[in-house]
């Protein structure tokens, strides 16, 4: 399987936006493909995506690019992948494998299996952990996932082949890939990015909030306060999206932090000094092991 | 006021770390003093200060550094600040003048008015707002307060001569100053820098919380997560006494904060897509407004 290189024929994408058009950039440069067939509800996106040179051809609709593909990547926002497996299923069939990059993945594992039948098994749920604040084909660039994860979150039902096909593809473009079940990702990316995100939004709210006292003080907002809040940078929709279809596990993650938050305002309210400095200590010494791991940005 | 430069011939640093050694090395490049005398508990802080150029001569005590200066920094840690001014006080006189770079103004000018008696208006209470993650006279540089805001709080009782001295002080250094009273400073800071702070600690305690389940997941930690975590990378007795001396108003700021993020965990868990689209775009607009004042990093 390691020793397998991937190749396909034809891949289709359908979404050719930043994480799209990146991955139809880097299959070319490493010479995984013979052409790429996109499609995408916005015209403009899909003619910049052929100036690029991230696709070859444009499909009219999603269901002629899963027609011409061996391959196909669904890379619409995450929200849209349930309605349009629905409309691709009729042209899905065995010979053909179909994987996605949604950054939820219990949503779309129901979606496929209620939308593909018998060819669910052709169906590799897929997330590559990359990304950027901006968005859209013209932020693509074939590096970005390289040294970065990307996670599998196969069925029960699906193909070995599929996966070990889908497998090869991110290891063609650079990525770690790593297997789990879909609801152990869906809580991982609750921790790791999805709270962040809500945080961040929080926190500018209560900046806001203090927007009539503070008026005059914005030139003394700190560098800190930059990089905390530098995710909130990220597209709105996408983020309403994601809270949406991973509700669930986001609030149960805000739960858990709104009770470590309490525990660390009794402390400092009690002032206990060394409780505190325990917390900040370990803190610090969790993020420093994290950040031994922290690929290289691209 | 605004074209008289400053100078005295004797500076006394006491606390020769990343800012006292930072401002001793910036008063000198830009000319504005004669010699520095340094004194801090750690004396291989101040030997390494005498190498690097940043004092010129070691005093014993404090009280000895304030006996030879004409213009006193008060650079320790923002908790030691009041026990010292205690000790320096017999060494004040109406000839010199005392300031400081905590991080917390409310109890720094309580602890001055205390302590200084009838000298109290030779006390200008400051702060420039610039840091870095580590510490430490081998950290500093003469260009970390440049672009940086620099508040003074001034007293009622504060004499003019002196605030104007403070004022051109940071101004050469290259510091934007503004004066605001010390309640409006904490607020500021307790906002912009403190609750953040104590949220990236809470989220990493969210992340120790949930690693037995995502212990082997951690190479799928995102980059927003590093750089919403990257302040717990400072150091952890100094967040400690931080909260300590602005304890009323961090939890004034977390009992904001945990107030929207219920609202934002409300509008999640009813699938409130208007509400929270509008929210996230908001957030992401006065980031952006913030983000064009941000000055260039060191």
């Amino acid at each position: 399987d390691s020793a397998a290189a991937f190749y396909a024929p034809t891949v289709g994408v359908i979404g050719v936006g930043l994480v799209g058009g990146a991955l139809a950039l880097a299959l070319k440069r490493a010479g995984c493909v013979g052409r790429v067939v996109g499609a995408d509800r916005a015209r403009d996106q899909l003619q910049l995506a052929v100036e690029l040179g991230a696709i070859d051809e444009i499909a009219d609709t999603p269901t002629a690019a899963v027609a011409a593909a061996d391959v196909v990547v669904l890379a619409t926002p995450v929200n849209a992948v349930a309605e349009l497996l629905h409309a691709i299923a009729p042209a899905v069939d065995a010979n053909k494998i179909i994987t996605d990059v949604g950054s939820v993945k219990c949503g779309v594992c129901a979606a496929a299996r209620a939308a593909l039948g018998e060819n669910i098994g052709r169906f590799v749920p897929g997330h590559p952990v990359a990304g950027k604040e901006h968005s859209g084909v013209a932020a693509a660039v074939a590096e970005l996932f390289q040294n970065h994860a990307t996670v599998l979150t196969p069925l029960p039902e699906t193909d070995a082949t599929a996966l070990a096909a889908i497998r090869q593809m991110w290891r063609a473009v650079g990525a770690e890939v790593c297997e789990m079940e879909a609801e152990l990702h869906d809580q991982v990316l609750a921790v790791t990015s999805h709270l962040p995100h809500i945080l961040a939004y929080a926190m500018m709210d209560v900046f806001a909030q203090n927007e009539p006292e503070l008026a005059h003080s914005r030139d003394m907002v700190a560098g800190g306060f930059y990089d905390f809040t530098r995710t909130v940078s990220s597209d709105a929709e996408m983020w309403r999206d994601i809270c949406a279809m991973n509700a669930k596990q986001i609030l149960a993650r805000i739960d858990q932090f709104t009770a470590r938050l309490a525990r660390l305002r009794g402390l400092i309210d009690t002032n206990s000094h060394a409780d505190l400095a325990k917390i900040f200590a370990d803190a610090k010494s969790l993020r420093a092991q994290l950040a031994q791991r922290r690929p290289p940005r691209n």
